[in-house]
């Protein structure tokens, strides 16, 4: 195997990584809102506020393990900077992309310390979780935003695709500190945590072909005709996969295990 | 007939088409509103409310009536894709234009699903159906943002200003997300509606000249000072329109056929 | 006098107009505001609620009138249009600024009627008079957007700050449509307008001398650096001004007059 | 010494002087704001409100105090203005970038003076001290992005990279005006004065090297990616310092002293 290919494969592992990690995220929220949501539709306030309560709780401590394995990896993968900031005679910077990736996976980790204290004590104003996620990605968006100028059309044309993802997602959860439990917007940052998580994978693969094929023409403006909208696509795909969680939310979770309330029927009645 | 004569009549079709729907849609809202609006403040909670719920459904079937309608055509016209996405020995896209204005229509269509599912079930959260319009609204016009750039000065800046209407106008509809049967929104959607469609019309009728007369020079400043100022007088013009629709849905059907309540006259007394 | 004199003389008139209407509205706004302000604070429901709304019908129609003036003025000054849009054999267009300015005063025009029509009718929505008004504001920014490009820098600069004020405004009058009679939106709407009124003012100067004087240098990076600076001095002046006038209304509108209700101090006793 | 090394420190506590206001506000607002919320989740009304508001008062009386001094400072350091705007045959402008700061400095000032307005009367409205805090951070925004505009690329960077702490504050602060007594908001607000404090004390650090040490090279690209995740790290910094003022508020401030309610402690019980 050359060099080339190894860095490619490389490259694609740096976006496939990360781009599961969201996956997985929008994916759990996307059955957990409607359960969620539902669930309180039936019984007000119930011992099952406590178990979703719990399960923050523990999406924090998944927050802050994913986090620091990121940190980990970046910093001390073979060719990462093993914790040096600048070194040799001309102090320079080392490694800085690594920093850089470091330094999103800090305040994602820190988002998920405050999940797990809002869990543990009572003092914690309600909505901190929600801003501290809302900086999170903020912060995400902003470092990409400097990380992408300067580079090829395609490329850039590509992450900036990604960025409004990231972008509106940072507006959705900033929204939630003022209207929390909101299942609309609950729902939104589900799939557009899918989109961004599929987006990354997308962009793995038209940039580096894990799996071989011929190289993306980074000129041909076609291709970015393509890409945007199959931007889309992803869009239209995220929604189609919420309205299915939520379909089998309803049916097998609260339809069969909890019972059905008197006071609600599928269809309605006129 | 010459071809670029058929070239430009198609071309005009292609504005005049969905302009058609939306001004449509803008009209019928404009007068649907009123009526919702004036009944509801008559009597509170009558069979009146189930009616307006049934017609929201049918209009949703209606989007997604005309949104086929727009996804077939696009793809079996004589040149149109024909669902092949990509082909020949090169692996070149296919017809990209037509699989674009394929996908606005598709978000349009899940946007009437959505509408449609409201109405059956009571399980879809309160809301939804206004993000994903306000969703659809926002990919026509990111579609539309990329599709622009690198064209004439005069085509850019006359779909730049279509871009005004689709982006205040998808952001109208967000609001409505939060601000549920507020009228002033309600209107202001129906208003933009109706602009969104005659500026549709009027960009056809000016690149395209579909009944002959001198082309427009694209490079003359003149132009395009025109046409921003032409841009507000169908605002001025869809301002009146709500207007007089509004007055004429007070006469006729509220006024005359429902009884006028005690506690409300046209001139307010001092 | 030369005709370059007159020029000027009449480009400065067309500045200070518009600035005088804007810091007459700013003013009447900082007086009528906290005079409404205080005296609801008294009495919850008088008699002087429906005074305030005759006087918000006299504002409509003072709106109407002006902007009528306006608009016959620009078309039938000697060098105006006349009504005629375009002429001659080539159909050029016949003088699209003063068609450009006939649009905005039609705009504002068109928010005066809605607010006569809130006055004569109880039908009109709530909150409709200030979305109309947002619009007005809406379009002149616009205008003055488009109409500002491809101008020397210094005119770009000034006109741009003119901008500032403009869509600020036009953002803080849209909150108004849901946070309606509210004393800080409405006083910060006074002093933006009182600013766009003598910035104006400002321009005209700036641009036109009509007390002669030198012609200002623009390319002279320090007068952009004066200007600046000059227009948040304006801001800082409406602020003054705001402050002056709420504490006369205060001492002679509602402590003398109306009487001093009991559960009120002007000193906060601790 | 030499004159390059004495206006290089001059610049260096340029920086130094406003990053020290900024942050002594930042870290007092991290104490006093917890402070304030954990008194009243305990007492709903008690005197300490009194307290709170006499606090309010005194800390506009050291804005006005800071302000004066930044404002004389600006005019009267030896190679000030001396309050002349304007000098020579020429008419030339005098220091304007001393006039820049001093006007910046006023607004301050004025946000100050509204501040003890709000103590010492009640006719003040509610919100107002916040709207003029958020102006005088938007001046402060504005003033500093014509200030940066052709600038060299290192110098612009790092100076857009505290515009975003400044208009994001401004925008948290304009959310007060609606949603007064948020402790979210609050804290937001101090976390984001600290690190515009840090980081003015950083540009002075990075662009004027006052310990001397290798000057930065404006043209190496990596310098500015090493500024973009320094900027975030400062961010994650003040997250910290809030965490810890929070916890210290309430170990030692709320917990001993005032004693614990009964409805609350620490551990949530299940």
């Amino acid at each position: 195997m050359e060099t080339a290919e190894v860095d490619r494969m490389a490259n694609f592992k740096g976006h496939a990584l990360p781009g599961s990690f969201f996956l997985l995220f929008g994916l759990w929220w996307s059955v957990k809102y409607p359960l969620q949501y539902l669930s309180q539709k039936v019984n007000k306030k119930s011992h099952r506020t406590y178990c979703f309560q719990r399960v923050d709780a523990i999406e924090g401590g998944i927050k802050i393990l994913f986090s620091l394995i990121g940190m980990l990896a970046e910093q001390f993968v073979p060719d990462g900077p093993h914790l040096y900031l600048y070194s040799g005679e001309k102090r320079d910077w080392v490694k800085l992309m690594n920093w850089q990736h470091t330094t999103m996976y800090l305040f994602y980790g820190l988002s998920g310390v405050v999940d797990v204290l809002t869990y543990i004590s009572e003092v914690v104003p309600r909505g901190l979780d929600r801003l501290m996620l809302a900086v999170a990605v903020f912060v995400e968006g902003c470092l990409f935003y400097y990380h992408v100028l300067n580079r090829p059309m395609l490329d850039q044309h590509i992450h900036s695709l990604l960025l409004i993802t990231i972008f509106i997602g940072a507006g959705s959860i900033l929204l939630e500190v003022f209207l929390r439990d909101n299942i609309v917007l609950e729902m939104f940052r589900a799939s557009i945590t899918i989109v961004q998580g599929t987006w990354f994978w997308q962009i793995g693969v038209v940039l580096f072909q894990p799996w071989g094929g011929p190289v993306w023409d980074e000129n041909d403006h076609s291709n970015i005709m393509f890409l945007t909208m199959c931007f889309f696509w992803h869009w239209a795909a995220a929604v189609t996969i919420l309205a299915v969680n939520y379909t089998l939310t309803y049916w097998y979770g609260w339809d069969r295990t909890w019972g059905r309330p008197a006071g609600m029927s599928v269809v309605r009645q006129m």
